[in-house]
């Protein structure tokens, strides 16, 4: 991969550095109508939020993605590779799009959307980790957020729909997206169960690390372009409590559909999140407590059932194979939380015609997600961008040096035997 | 476990629901006598505190438990179960307490609230970590939260004592319910050191991811309560040179008391943390700066000399065995805590009812915290919640599936090898 | 090193402690001219850029460390043992000096720029990490904070030059204070490569959690003591910009001086993170978005080069061994980021003194700091201070109690085995 993933990826940020140079300036406080303090204290008031998002972004996606025994460097460095990739490109995108192709100011807005727009292409990448290449996956972030920046406008500037924690927008899309990505890949030779797609017990653990930092910051995420005041209080509130309905549900499931009652770590370092996921579009919105709480425990059953009974089946009968099971993470939880919104909405006394707008949102969000994602699985398929061969799948060690030693031996610390010994005989 | 652990815990997430249905509500800014962007702001600037002590519930005592080799599963994942279900119970329980069982609202202040009565369960859960089936916690779990509660209400509300840091109504509470419930649950199979009841190096390392966000969040957890301003402020600064200076004398004594010299682990994954319990208490007084380090410094002394000395004899002499020692890191610091608020209040010319409030609230915990521990521990000890056998102590296989490879074997990485020869041959 | 270390320990802790009795008392608002509401506010809204800094210093740094396979407590260990020390030291030097030997206040600023003079000690502790005893770096802490907080005075007082990131005088400085200390304490034992010297996959993972946790909060460390409001802002924006653009070119160049295109873990955990640092002197100025990227990308060439090219040179030639590498980290990308504020500055139009106070700034950094490291280094040297011999170095067991089991072996989970036996066979 030496020279074409190298040489792509520095022209990328020549361009990007170009295009930083035409089109972005600072947002500086002259440009708001608010008086100088009040807004500082608003950018360092939402700051911690974006850094929550950042904190899942690099170290919960990333660190989730290291549960193959094999492929820990390739889940956690990519993942940094694509997002940083991301964030930059998404910030000139969207930009763009939003300010009509005129030269546009960044503030810390800016900076949370575009820590967004990375958050499609990771999902995607869940669902073909270990399958692709480096350079595969730099093309599907400059098309995959391309395509989301152009969907996410026309959901909020169009339909005027809601999706504050962007259940549709970004959860479905980019599940969707990798789903029809993965199936234009999908190779016979990795049908049957491959010898490195499994996990040990210490890259389980990794990945929890992952998991957790997803779901305590998952409030953030929820809330972080939520307006101002009131909803952004109330998108917080909702989402705490939806995933810890979430998680008690997850585990219950979780131990109900194993033969022995067992925990399925894949269930707890997945499912756990679904009721972020589900609660995202209706975060800010006036429903009960309790509603929120119910949805993260549907959420939660959805998630379960969906990795035990339907990956198998995406796998064996429509040939889509889902490393990371992102449909039940983010695929299903997400349409159903655009579902619960339009529920809300009518609930609500809301007109038809902003139900219809949810509902146009989400079919937009799913639609685009598909096709887009299918045009990107042909271009993917090229036979020009080093997809590793089945043998090398979920495999460190074609993209990265290894370390010499795997592990630690009996013999590790001679010193420690040593001493004990001396003193022991 | 199958149906027992499913079935009790969907049905306690479907009466958590209910009753968050019947008595909770939002707090709306209507509601609090403040301007609408001034109580708002006063939502997001405790925010960030709040989720420091997220993480410190999720991250820090999940981790702090994944130090035994065969048990991280458990340690990190009943973590979070546990946390989960009490932070809904807590809210419920604490909300219901303070309003009288009328109808409340939830806000900023509840939710850390809620988090910190999980805190209590999370200590308690360290004394038995290894020998207590998932359905015993998750009794433990509803059982002591209502205790906590109701002593928390009798501390802070009827005695109206300090205890801004809950070195007594937390740590002292959490310790001594958890000692409670473990001897009487003691078995005399495990009073001999456990095959299964070690660390790898490994496990010790991710038990460090623990012991650091706990300690670097602790400033955190000792103001997020404390009222807003130069209290607040107080409570950081204190608690940031306690840990500090705990940290030092944690160290020397661990080398100290070893000998060789060397240091032991367990002294620094929890000895470290002493000096923020037990600072707790007097965290927003206005005690010199060097009295909180030296409170510090005297709870790394104490919680050192714990784990080497007392550990050993409770095991022994008193039948207690203590899977964490938590006596050594939240038991003895917070006792201490407990008293130096008492001296603290007594040169700061405090009349002598307030010390005696103090002193109360210090015997309130203690005492509810046995009494309730004991009554936990019998119910508990019913031969009917598949509690392990002595053999599956401390090993994860009885409750999670298990990665069938454990580790990486020598041969880890086909690929590097073949590519390692060809060149270098 | 039973007694030598625990009593210096001890003795630093009680000298530090009688100290903060002399000379450090609390920040009331009442000593600041603002109201009380606003001036709490501040401290509440710089409290989150705190803790990220906090995070880094103890989980970035700490865990970063962590790379070696046999010196992981040691890693993460000793860092939090000096960073502990440190702080308390750097607390009391900073405001001797800047307070002119008074009585000082402490608030949220000092606790920051605490934590900062820890930073320069833990970059020098990366130069000579495996090699020296736990003493030496204590002596080193004390040493290295006094001469780094003159040497800040200095820049910040005198020189009144810019540095707000502190790429000169924390990242210059602590690489080649550390250089010059691991110089000086060159072994010819130690030239060839150490058995020790290397990491396994899984001390590569948790490297990594070190890794991007500086990675996500280096724009609060760039912008935690800028002016309040645009200036701070700026710094945030330009960081994040940089470190992103770093990203990218970092692992095209890896990937491009490797024969076989593989990445290599050293530079992806390190060289990622030098567009933090170059960006650091110019974070707040008004340069163009798209300088700040550039020098992110410059910053990512030139300290994967160094790593690949210069580090060998410097230990061959020069005999100076850097374990960690922390010249391609900080040396490098620091004295860049100094010269590009100079270029920064003229390009604004500044006048040529304070231009020349810039190339002042980064001269009696690099000064300083060398010559501060050699008498350092020569006081390290003398025989007293229990320095490990060659065959016991990257060891962890001369100073820790190991676990005697080390990793989990093929029959790890019996239970899991069993009862797979008994139902598949």
């Amino acid at each position: 991969m030496r020279f074409k993933f190298s040489l792509m990826a520095i022209g990328l940020e020549v361009i990007i550095i170009v295009l930083f140079g035409l089109f972005v300036e600072y947002e500086t406080t002259q440009q708001v109508n608010a008086t100088r303090s009040t807004k500082t204290d608003r950018f360092l008031l939402l700051y911690p939020l974006f850094q929550d998002v950042h904190v899942m972004i690099f170290v919960g996606f990333g660190f989730l993605m290291t549960f193959l025994k094999k492929y820990g460097f390739s889940g956690v460095g990519f993942n940094l590779f694509l997002a940083a990739l991301g964030l930059q490109w998404g910030t000139i995108v969207q930009g763009l799009l939003h300010d009509k192709g005129k030269k546009f100011h960044i503030g810390i807005k800016n900076m949370i959307n575009a820590d967004f727009s990375t958050a499609t292409v990771l999902i995607s990448f869940g669902a073909v980790l270990g399958k692709t290449s480096p350079v595969q996956m730099m093309i599907m972030t400059i098309l995959e957020i391309a395509v989301f920046a152009a969907n996410e406008y026309l959901v909020t500037s169009q339909f005027q729909a809601s999706d504050t924690g962007a259940s549709m927008t970004i959860h479905a899309f980019g599940a969707y997206f990798g789903l029809a990505v993965a199936g234009v890949l999908y190779r016979p030779g990795l049908r049957r169960e491959h010898k490195n797609e499994e996990s040990v017990y210490h890259s389980d653990l990794f990945a929890m690390i992952g998991t957790l930092f997803l779901w305590i910051f998952w409030p953030s995420f929820n809330s972080a372009i939520a307006v101002t005041g009131e909803k952004q209080y109330r998108a917080i509130i909702n989402t705490y409590l939806s995933l810890a309905a979430c998680v008690i549900v997850a585990y219950a499931l979780s131990s109900l559909v194993e033969r022995r009652g067992r925990l399925d770590m894949v269930h707890i370092q997945n499912a756990t999140l679904a009721g972020g996921v589900a609660v995202g579009t209706c975060a800010d919105m006036e429903i009960p407590l309790f509603a929120a709480m119910a949805i993260g425990s549907i959420a939660g059953i959805i998630s379960v059932l969906g990795y035990k009974f339907l990956s198998p089946l995406l796998a064996n009968k429509l040939m889509i194979k889902d490393t990371c099971g992102v449909h039940n993470l983010h695929g299903l939880p997400g349409v159903f939380g655009g579902l619960a919104s339009i529920l809300a909405k009518y609930l609500g006394m809301s007109t038809v015609s902003t139900m219809a707008m949810q509902a146009a949102a989400l079919g937009s969000s799913i639609g685009s997600a598909i096709v887009g994602g299918l045009v990107t699985g042909l271009i993917l398929k090229l036979p020009i961008w080093d997809q590793p061969p089945d043998e090398h799948c979920y495999d460190d060690s074609v993209y990265w040096k290894v370390p010499k030693v795997r592990e630690l031996d009996p013999q590790f610390f001679q010193h420690a035997n040593h001493n004990h010994l001396e003193h022991e005989v």
